[in-house]
């Protein structure tokens, strides 16, 4: 309906306090030669980048360290952000500064006591795009090479 | 908690319930050889597998038709079913019989009007994994190599 309110998630400040929110849960599909992998991760949001916190042997961080790209998703199946972002910098959790103590303060959990097994995963987006039904996509990019458009 | 209730996805009928539901949304990671995919899609459930439905040329459809595997999730972030599933054929919307039935009986709209750009994905789920949060995923494993164990 041409009255229809927006999506919280078409705009750009929106886009920001989904990503900024306290214990933000998102979709994180990465691939390795063999194909596609898909696991839920709490992110945090610093410095323009999204923060994954997860095993250095799991999966994600491998198909991250060794392909280097992922694409997530945020919000509902009809309310959607999805975000392609890249492998900016791998940290050792206990050596993460800023960082650690960026995600510690927006998750439920602190990945710096978990142990060297864990890393911290820092992902800078490439492109943002946010709708509710597929017949919204056209025009719904909100961030194309790094840039917000909106 | 040891008297903590069981999560509603932890068991095999719980599962199928979740696929049989009204409109079940899923989140469905491909990828080509450039890296992943991800796009919330709504699935069927028919005949032990799960139809699709999208684009032919959409990239779900092209990266399935290539490279054959998919990861799905269903439920929240925190209580996740996971399947990972492979392409066992792709059918016409306008000749796809009881699939095609079964799609529009179970989703909100009906691919079969779509035109014949559009495809039904017919996927054998090979693992379903079901969990809360990390800690729980060993022992989550409900079905392997398409044989439920639970």
């Amino acid at each position: 309906m041409a009255d229809e309110p927006r999506t919280r998630t078409q705009r750009k400040a929106d886009v920001l306090e989904l990503l900024s929110a306290k214990v933000a849960d998102t979709w994180v599909a990465t691939s390795d030669g063999d194909g596609p992998y898909l696991v839920p991760l709490t992110m945090a949001w610093f410095d323009d980048r999204i923060v994954l916190a997860t095993a250095r042997d799991a999966p994600t961080a491998r198909n991250l360290v060794a392909r280097g790209g992922a694409r997530l998703a945020l919000g509902g199946t009809r309310d959607v952000v999805m975000i392609d972002a890249s492998l900016e910098r791998t940290l050792p959790v206990a050596d993460a500064g800023a960082v650690g103590e960026a995600y510690a303060a927006q998750s439920d959990w602190d990945p710096r006591t978990a142990g060297d097994g864990y890393v911290f995963l820092v992902l800078l987006p490439a492109r943002v795009q946010a709708w509710r039904e597929v017949n919204e996509i056209p025009g719904r990019t909100l961030m194309r090479d790094g840039a917000w458009l909106v």
